[in-house]
C-alpha cells in the first residue's frame, strides 16, 4: 500500500470520454490497495474560453474576480471525475481550493501556496475515499480564490504530494518520460528511468518542458519523488528523485537545447569599471532575464564589446532599454542575432569528473561548430551556436558522452 | 437613496455584450444614489452544457458534485460583470455564496436557504462598493456548494433583499411586468401598476411564469416588496406588495390558465367513507400533486364516480398507481382526458365581494361553454373546461370582469 497522488493535465481530461480514461487508471490504483489523490486541470480549451469571455469584458481587470473565473473550469473537472470514479464504484469526492483549504499568498493570478490543511482529506483516505483535487487554484487571504498561474496544477499535485507526505507524485503528460535528448532529433534519444531533481530543473528552465520549473523546485525542496508518465500507455515512467538515489550516476544524464534565445552585441562599449552594472541594471528593471553574458577582452584597454542573450520575445524590449539607457554606457552600435540556439549538456556527475567540457568543445570543433558564447553551471555547460547546427550539435553531442541507445 | 437588489436571468447575461448592457443598468441605479447589490444567474446555455456533462458521465451522480459543477455558471458570470462595472468606473466585486455565506440546508439540487451574513456585503454597500452575488447557490452545512433547484435566482435575490433590509427587489424578465391576462390571447390585457403577494401566488402556480412560487412566498414572508420589469425597456414594471399598499383594490386582478392539467375519472368506485383516502394517499406517496377533485353523488348509494385532476407530465404514473392499488379501492374503469384547461379568476377583493363565481359561471354559460370541475380558494376560483375553449373562456371573463382596457 503506497499513497500516491496523481496530476492529468487538460488534454487528459478534455472530455467525457478521457474523463473516464483516467477514472479507469484512477480505479486501477484503487484496486492495488493505494491510498489516491488526483489533481485535474480544467477541460482542455475551457481555460481559454474563460481567459477570452475577461478579456472581452475589459482588456485591464481586477486580477481577483479573474481567478474566480478561470477557477471554475478545474472545479467542473475534479466533479465530473468524481461523479465518474463514484459510478465505477470507486468511493470518491471532489475538492476544491478553499474547501481544503489550500492557503495561498494574496498574488492573484500566480499565488504560491503557503499551508495545506490535510487534516479532512487524510481521514477519507484511509477510509478508502479517492480525493478529486481542483488543480491551480487555492484560498487566498481576503477568502477569495486565487490560481497559482502557468503550469499551477503540477505545483497543486506536487504540494499536496508533499503535505500528504505522499510516497509519488505521478504527473500524467503526452510524453512517456524524461529523454536523454529530443527523440525528434536523435532517434537514439533513451528515456531515463531516474533524473534527479538538479538535472530536471535544468531540463525544465532549458524547455524541455515536461514539467514546470516551480513544481520541481518543490519536489526537490520537499523530496517529493515525482514519476512522468504517459497518460496514454500504461508503462513506467521517469523518476524524478533526490541524487542518493540513483545508485550509478551518469556524468552526463542530458543534452538539452533552447531556441528561445537571442543574441545581443554592444559594439564599442567603453572598458571601465562599473560599466556592467550600469547595462543590466534597466534590463533587470525592466523585467528582462539576461542569461549567458561574455566581455571580449579590450585590445586597447578603452573600448570593448559585450555580448550577451535575452528570451527572444524580449529582444525589442531589451534594444529599446538599451538605446534608452545610451548616456549612461555609451557603445558605438548594438548588433542583434535571432538564427541562435543554446545548447546544454547536463549532469550531476560533472560535478566529480573533469574533462566534461573539453569533450563537448572537441566534438562541437570536429563537426565545424562554432562556439559563440559559453555559460557554465555545476551541473551545465551550455554554449551558444548558430541556429543552423542545432541538430547537428545535438546529435554529436548525444553521441560523444555514450548517450545513444545500443 | 434606497438600497435595491436587482435580478438578472440567463438571457439578459448571455454574452459579454449583454452583461454591459446589465452593467449600465445597474451604473445607472448608482449614478441615481442607490446602493446596489445584483443578482445573476447564469449564462444562458451554460447550465444546460454543464447538466450535459453530468449526465454524460453518470445517469445517476452525487447531488454534491452536481451542484458544484453547476454552480460554477454563475461564478462566472458574477465575476464578468464585476469586471464589467470596474472597467465602467463602478467600484463592484463578486460573491460566491460561500464566500458570503448563504448558508442552506444540506438538501443538494434544492436547498433551503437558512441564513444569509451581510455584514461585509453592507459595509461595501455603505462604501459604494456594487455586491454582483452569483445567485442559485449556497453553502451547506457539510461545507460543500449546494444550488437551490429550479429559478434558485430569483429566491437567491428575495432571500438577499430581505436579509439586507432592501426598499426594493427588481426582477428583470422578458416581460416588462404582470398583466390581467395573457395578452397573446386578450390583446386587450393591461399591465398591473401592483399586485399582492397572494395573487402573484396563485398566478405564479397557475402557470404564468413570470416568478418563481418560492421566491413570491418568500416574498410574501419577509415583506420584500418585489418589482417585475423589462430587461430590454427602460419602464416600470409590476410591484408586488403586501394588500395594504393597495389602495383601491379591484375584486378580480386577472385571469390565469394552465394547460398542464389532466382530468383522471375512476367510474363506478365503491361509495363508501374512507375511500377517497385510499385513493389518494397512495398518489400522495408517490409524490403526485392532485389538484382538483369533485365526487358525483351516488344514485344508489353504492357506486358513484371521482374526478380530479393531476399535472398533465404525472398522468401515466397516476394511472399506474390507480392500477396497482385496484384492491384497495374497486371500481370498474379509469377515464383519463388530457384535452382540458384549468382557468381562473384571481383576485383578494373577492374576499369581500359576493357574486363573484356567479358572474364567472354565467360569463362561461353565455359562450356555452360546459364546467368540468370547480375549486375554490379565498382569492381564487379555479373551472376546468374543455382546451378547446380556452382563448373563448380566457376572454370572456376578462370582459366579464371589467379588466379590458379602456
Amino acid at each position: 500500500m503506497a499513497r500516491i497522488v496523481k496530476k492529468f493535465g487538460g488534454t487528459s481530461v478534455a472530455n467525457i470520454e478521457r474523463i473516464r480514461n483516467v477514472a479507469r487508471r484512477v480505479k486501477a490504483a484503487v484496486d492495488e490497495g493505494h491510498q489516491v489523490t488526483v489533481v485535474v486541470s480544467a477541460m482542455a480549451g475551457t481555460t481559454d474560453q474563460l481567459v477570452g469571455f475577461t478579456r472581452e469584458a475589459a482588456p485591464f481587470h481586477d486580477a481577483r474576480e479573474y481567478d474566480t473565473v478561470v477557477a471554475a473550469g478545474e472545479q467542473i473537472t475534479a466533479c465530473l471525475l468524481a461523479i465518474t470514479l463514484q459510478d465505477m464504484g470507486v468511493p470518491a469526492r471532489s475538492w476544491l481550493g478553499w474547501q481544503i483549504p489550500i492557503r495561498t499568498n494574496g498574488v492573484h493570478g500566480s499565488a504560491r501556496i503557503e499551508s495545506i490543511d490535510t487534516t479532512e482529506i487524510e481521514k477519507r483516505l484511509e477510509q478508502g475515499q479517492v480525493a478529486v483535487v481542483a488543480g491551480f487554484q487555492g484560498l487566498g487571504p481576503d477568502n477569495r480564490i486565487t490560481t497559482l498561474g502557468r503550469g499551477g496544477s503540477d505545483t497543486s499535485a506536487v504540494a499536496l504530494a508533499a503535505a500528504l507526505k505522499a510516497d509519488r507524485c505521478d504527473i500524467y503528460t503526452d510524453v512517456d518520460g524524461v529523454y536523454t535528448t529530443d527523440p525528434r532529433i536523435v532517434p537514439a534519444a533513451r528515456k531515463l528511468d531516474k533524473v534527479t531533481y538538479e538535472e530536471m530543473l535544468e531540463m525544465a528552465s532549458l524547455g524541455a518542458k515536461v514539467l514546470q520549473t516551480r513544481s520541481v523546485e518543490m519536489a526537490m525542496n520537499h523530496r517529493v519523488r515525482v514519476q512522468v508518465l504517459s497518460s496514454l500507455e500504461n508503462k513506467p515512467g521517469t523518476l524524478v528523485v533526490d541524487e542518493d538515489e540513483i545508485v550509478e550516476q551518469q556524468i552526463v544524464s542530458g543534452i538539452a537545447y533552447s531556441r528561445n534565445e537571442a543574441k545581443v552585441t554592444l559594439v564599442g562599449v567603453a572598458d571601465k569599471p562599473g560599466i556592467a552594472g550600469d547595462i543590466f541594471t534597466p534590463l533587470a528593471e525592466a523585467n528582462i532575464n539576461v542569461d549567458m553574458i561574455v566581455q571580449n577582452v579590450s585590445a586597447d584597454g578603452l573600448r570593448t564589446d559585450l555580448t550577451f542573450t535575452v528570451p527572444v520575445n524580449d529582444l525589442d524590449r531589451a534594444v529599446k532599454v538599451i538605446e534608452e539607457n545610451r548616456e549612461r554606457f555609451p557603445f558605438e552600435r548594438v548588433a542583434t542575432d535571432k538564427n541562435v540556439v543554446k545548447v546544454s549538456v547536463i549532469g550531476v556527475g560533472m560535478r566529480s569528473h573533469a574533462g566534461v567540457a573539453a569533450t563537448m568543445f572537441q566534438a562541437l570543433a570536429n563537426n565545424g561548430i562554432n562556439i559563440l558564447v559559453i555559460s557554465t553551471s555545476e551541473i551545465k555547460i551550455s554554449v551558444l551556436i548558430d541556429a543552423k547546427y542545432t541538430e547537428l550539435a545535438v546529435r554529436a553531442l548525444h553521441t560523444a558522452y555514450g548517450l545513444d541507445a545500443a
